[in-house]
């Protein structure tokens, strides 16, 4: 259950064999390898050399490793760039973006699919059958740096012909964008020019097409590598790496194309640059947000079988600000990942490479081959693995989480302060520090094993989203602006909440945002969003001026304006008792999770925390003891 | 004296009758449409459909109404911008500004030119002599979302031609400009470009004239569409709507081009976006700015006839935050249009469009077809017309207020805090926190029906405008930095105040400009701009380390220092009572009007305000009482 | 000792003569003139106009001036824009940069180049031998309005010969860069690219020989200017004009091309545009940090001799915001700048010009030709001269400044605190306000007169580096992050200190970074870096948490964390007092200074300040007495 991400060819051949024996000491399965190596492979056009990447292959296999071998697209070689044309991509202002760093192409670029085609193919008939390269990784971390959305001319005329596929005639598209406003209505497909550096925004219903056209771009490219992988490779595993706060693609659709789904996991570099305030960044500077992986955890889970495949080992480099973090943590976050149910969990990277862009970037090992701060963490973890049984966790509570309707909502925000993304990991921070497990779901998918359903922010509400809803017998509690947007991002018929008004009796006459604090509501308070309802229901929660903030009818509860924290993890409380979940306030920075025939206890916390009274037992621990300290876990048998 | 604004063009014609019924019976006499229609007029390249337009205005006539025509300039269709080439504009940064949105020409466009005036003949020539249609609007909003200066290849050209018909010879300009510095020199009117994308700021008074040029252009644009719409409807009236705080064109020169001048109102908006300090948006967030809309009206009163042609009717889509108002404010700043001389005022819009860039802003009616919140406001408004007679307030204190002045400083601002628009609007706000009615006055115009005029931010004093203040027999409050510049915004012989010197005698030695706050002087503060100067002058008011911040000389009175609020408000009020004006210190958030054969109160508070003593009847209101509840508003006879 | 700019064609001539006669009386002995000039000197291709350069020498010459005369390429003509090609600037984004205000040129345009040595060498031939130009200007302020980087084609070919000749080989550019990361491997010179416009960041290593690149261009370009005005005047001083806090290219390399480095010290507006906290600027507002300056001066005086040619006279036209300096600061500043060892001190400008970009900029005189209120101040300091020697000051102090180490923290910030210069000035201060003169010297020069030496940032400690340290007797105060970085920005061998592990024996095992405060240590705290080092000495100081700060071992002190200025302050004291030197802990903001054969003590604070006990005589003063107001200088004999 242990990988490494390692890059053989930024080292002299003499430590090869030497590190593939330190790899297995450390209880390491495979090796992650060949991501950005496209210049050693082909250094010349059509000149391959190999030897270097099967003796790397080979002395990993000798010493008893698998490897997960990476197709290179995200590094295309200076020549190719220089010798295809329309390989690079142009960014929102119009400017192309040049070689010297990596993920310099568009995905809407037919030369470069060709090319992406043709090394894959190279890659796939000289390993396919290579016993030792078990997984495959295409590519590396699809849009990184902004890449999903390319303003490019191969952009625009992919754009025109996924429109017209879509849409089929004109006047569908017209209709479907409410071109009638502002004299917008297109004669023919080829009319349509990408939505950016237009004098004021663009049709929302335009954006939000070309963020969908976007995100499909990305999954067709990974479609294509995949399919000529899987040709050559039958029997391996097909993966991609994706990030942490990212979603410019759908992830729902990528997982459908994996056999894995992996994901690189940073979470000091994320709250450095996330919106958190600086108390929270202070408080957490060394651990990270407590929910910040297990959401994602829970949120690849959700798009089928997963795993960390890039675990932050100490400081990184591109945040802005990159601590140490406590000693401890790295065994956190590799135990929490298994807990969570990785198939495995990787550190990035082997060895810290002394040069180029990366070189403040911690490994295991330092550059000057000593081991760093986290090697020996990952040798207590290799020690827990025995223990831990293949069992799954069984969460009780679902949370819909919906690309599409981030997307409405980033492109329409309405209100400084809506950001779906924060929202949805609040909802989620609410009931995982009620001690409560949670699965990330897409909308649509049958939700009978959960006794609560949270459905933070939903704007576009599908056919099968509300059946799912509905066939459920959970306690379900909704968000405001839910249901407030049509498939095409407009106003639904009959109002906001659309289709969720077959679940609660309530019409949004309008909406308002405000910047920040909105209004208190004794348990807690509303703020940046609120819906005005005509309603026959008398509201169950009100702010001290009177203002409605939550229905309910019978099993659903629905919020009308944002809840905090504080009334969120409130109403989320009393939800989860109705559905007869056991719960329990855990302290501060303190988070739980069954799974592999355990249950866990981790402490993102900066001081020791003790496990509550009920919560595992009085010995006889697995990992640790009831008194947890910073950064430390506690495992016991389930 | 109700409009609204309308577009048949959204809604099925099933509806058309039944809106037009609906607005007849809400008091409404006439709707604007048409002005974003172009591609539903002119589907393909001169096949015009007229018939949607026919009826439409048909419909609405049938039902008693009148019709304001728009010309659809400000949304020409995508076949336009494909097949004339050199429309679209340049953005500062020297990108093409793209078609998806709307305003998307260049002024200086002279196939664009041709276009508007082919567009709006077609128009003028099928409705110019249709009894439905009683005004005419240009465009829509010119200059909003940045667009009055171009930066496009067509602007540099047509700059280069307005600087030889101003200057004549080459020589003149370099000596008005200054080419000597920097060696700046041009040889013919044939060098100069435009003055972004230098490598540090351009020379100012280059700007100065690029400023000039640009608000030209727009005047000449209207002035194109008007000349040929006053052939075909020489009965008609002729109007564009001008913004709120928006400065980029001089909005004089248009006010004497238009039989009308309307403008678009959106106080909620506004202050979302304005600089006012957090406290003090909260403070009025569903309110608005006690004076914005005031300063408004006042401002666009002294550009002519004048109207409210677009009136905020609930929560809008395009602000940072976009909060709903109190329940009674559109009654309120309906009544306040009309309380300050507005020959109508007119919601925008009458339905929410459910589709598309504005989807999210109010209309009288939801998308639903119900009433929205406006609603039954505007039905209020139209019960209390009938007590409003068409007499004109009298304001006894006059604000000059000078465009090119706001552009000198725009354009060399030296000081971070200096913001001429928020500077006027404070001054404004100081007289009106006192009771008085304003007139907003471009400098030269006759001022001898003042008692009090204020001169917060004339850096160019003309020869005109120093003979009215000289004419006049008011008390005269001038601000810092006022004379500073002469009239191509360079320093006046003589040094600052320049021709003020003939009012008061002192000479600006220097000026320093500091961020915030500046000293104390009791009374209030200065703040962001100093001047030292040189008199023989005792000063009024000094600072509490002794630096002079006031000085008077007979009935004029002049900062040397930015004042405060405080500072401001007790200086106008002493210049007040030396005028003779009765003055009254308002509680916060309520502000006084007569016109109409009615004096007005408003309570733009968010709790009730009670009038003051020796202001208002004891019974016998038209409107309200004595206690003004908040978002409410009192009317009684003069 | 005193100069004056003049722009002798911005006046009619007939004030010529009574400007250099007020000159002469005012004990001015050079007028720096002519460095903007080109459109003057030939306003058509090829036709030059000398006469009005002629009379305006021969004016200052008879009045018996001396003057400097500026070759006038920063500002190039349009004619010569519009009819030489490739002359132009492009910015990071990749746009031309155009003509319209100054430094509108490229110095990688060859065309350029010719254009440059052509004006030089007809000004060279045409008043080399002039007796009265005495010093010549190359350009003005290199650099300014971030032009040293020039992302051009032309400079990408400049660029790429540059490498060329600097590795020979493109193996050995691929290995020094470490391009064998993310495929980054080149096949020759040319298939180089500048480092702008990338995906995600650029190589570090490409960046850091961009600047480097791009800094020997400026060398260069002032090089080919310095050998033509040699050739033709042989016995005239060669200057070029540096700025405050500007540090894009390096200052020493250009030191050893000029006779005098001259430098622009502007402290008010420095102060504004710095990065200090609110409440220091309003302390300083109107006196400047009290060590911007000499930290200027005696970082120049390392670049060999040197002066001030432009001392702020009064407010400037360029910060954010532009305060008027307290009566006495043009006294202090120019005084202070004699003190540190300035070969001549030059207010810019004579007189305040009414028109273009600076027409808000103060001069001695204002535009009406009034004395202005920095006029008075000079003819003090001319009164002082008299009273001063040759004599050098000699300071026991070095501080070890290397401008190739802050463009590789520049390139790598890795935090979002650090800011080399603002780390450099600190400590600087921190010795300042122990009363010690300090020498701010590049690395590898001899440090054998020092008794301390500091090193807070020296992240490339080269081998002539460390020699001179390990020869130095001095106590040595190391900051952190110093050695982190090899030659070519990358991880040492060995890993940081690297080659410093010589003088104190550690190893730095991994750094963090934190957003402002890090720990507290009693005496003070460290913030925003931290290093783990491996070490088996004990740690001389550790913050509340146990973490090691600070480390000794034998005369060198090592931080292993930034300290703030009370930490700094604190070691800093101790080091001095280890190597003999006699502190004294001064009132904020009063400084002193020995030169000239005097003690200076000036005071920057905005109320007075006693000289402390022990400091300075009873009585007996050249200049003051023991109570120093505020903007004030006390002198008296060393
Ligand atoms: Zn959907
Ligand atoms: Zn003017
Ligand atoms: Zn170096």
């Amino acid at each position: 259950m242990l990988g490494v991400c390692y890059y053989p060819e930024h080292w002299p051949r003499s430590l090869w064999a030497h590190d593939a024996q330190r790899m297995a000491e450390l209880g390491i399965g495979f090796a992650r390898i060949g991501e950005f190596a496209w210049a050693l492979m082909e250094p010349e056009p059509g000149q391959f050399e190999f030897g270097w990447l099967d003796d790397a292959i080979g002395t990993l296999g000798d010493a008893g490793l698998k490897v997960m071998l990476g197709t290179p697209t995200a590094t295309p070689p200076k020549w190719l760039i220089d010798s295809v044309p329309d390989v690079l991509a142009y960014d929102r202002d119009g400017r192309v973006r040049g070689f010297g760093s990596r993920r310099h192409y568009c995905f809407s670029s037919g030369n470069y699919r060709r090319e992406s085609r043709r090394i894959t193919e190279v890659l796939a008939k000289r390993y396919g059958g290579n016993g030792t390269v078990s997984m495959w990784q295409t590519d590396n971390e699809f849009g990184c740096h902004d890449t999903v959305r390319s303003y490019s001319p191969m952009a625009r005329d992919a754009f025109r012909l996924w429109l017209k596929a879509k849409y089929g005639d004109i006047g569908a598209l017209n209709e479907a964008w409410g071109n009638v406003f502002w004299s917008m209505l297109y004669r023919s497909f080829d009319e349509i020019e990408l939505p950016n550096l237009t004098v004021t925004e663009a049709n929302p219903s335009h954006w939000l097409d070309f963020y969908r056209f976007s995100s499909d771009q990305v999954i067709s490219f990974h479609r294509e590598q995949a399919a000529i992988i899987r040709e050559h490779a039958p029997d391996a595993l097909i993966t991609h790496n994706a990030m942490g706060h990212f979603t410019d693609y759908d992830h729902f659709a990528l997982g459908a194309e994996v056999d894995i789904l992996t994901w690189d996991s940073y979470p000091l570099g994320f709250l450095s640059q996330s919106r958190k305030p600086d108390g929270f960044k202070a408080e957490y500077l060394r651990q990270g947000n407590p929910d910040f992986a297990g959401f994602h955890h829970d949120l690849y889970r959700g798009c089928g079988k997963w795993a960390v495949i890039e675990q932050q080992p100490g400081p990184v480099n591109w945040a802005p600000d990159n601590p140490a973090p406590l000693p401890g943590m790295l065994k956190l976050w590799s135990l929490e990942a298994l807990a969570h149910g990785a198939e495995f969990t990787a550190p990035f990277r082997w060895r810290q490479a002394p040069f180029a862009q990366e070189q403040n970037h911690a490994g295991l090992l330092r550059p000057d081959d000593q081991p760093a701060a986290g090697y020996g963490e990952i040798a207590e973890v290799r020690d827990v693995l025995p223990a831990l049984s293949d069992a799954k966790g069984e969460a009780k509570v679902a949370l819909v989480f919906d690309y599409d309707s981030l997307w409405m909502a980033e492109i329409q925000p309405q209100g400084s302060g809506w950001h779906t993304l924060d929202i949805c990991m609040e909802w989620y921070a609410a009931a995982r520090s009620l001690g409560l497990d949670v699965d990330v779901v897409a909308p649509g998918r049958d939700l009978s094993a959960y006794d609560m359903v949270l459905v933070p922010a939903l704007l576009h509400v599908s056919q099968g989203a509300l059946d799912a809803l509905k066939a459920s017998g959970a306690r379900i509690v909704v968000g405001p602006r839910c249901g407030s947007k049509d498939e095409n991002g407009n106003v639904p018929e009959g109002l906001a909440p659309g289709r969720l008004r077959e679940l609660i009796h309530l019409t949004v006459a309008r909406s308002e945002t405000v910047p920040g604090h909105g209004g208190n509501a004794g348990v807690g308070a509303w703020h940046v969003w609120r819906d005005e309802v005509d309603t026959a229901l008398e509201p169950s929660l009100q702010d001290t001026e009177g203002r409605p903030i939550l229905y309910q009818h019978g099993r659903v509860r629905m919020f009308t304006a944002l809840p905090d924290d504080a009334l969120l993890r409130f109403v989320v409380k009393q939800a989860a008792s109705d559905a007869g979940l056991e719960v329990v306030d855990l302290p501060e920075g303190l988070r739980l999770r069954t799974g592999r025939g355990q249950r866990f206890a981790f402490n993102y916390a900066k001081m020791p925390r003790s496990l509550p009274d009920g919560v595992g037992p009085a010995d006889g621990f697995t990992v640790g003891g009831r008194m947890v300290p910073p950064g430390g876990a506690a495992v016991w048998e389930a």
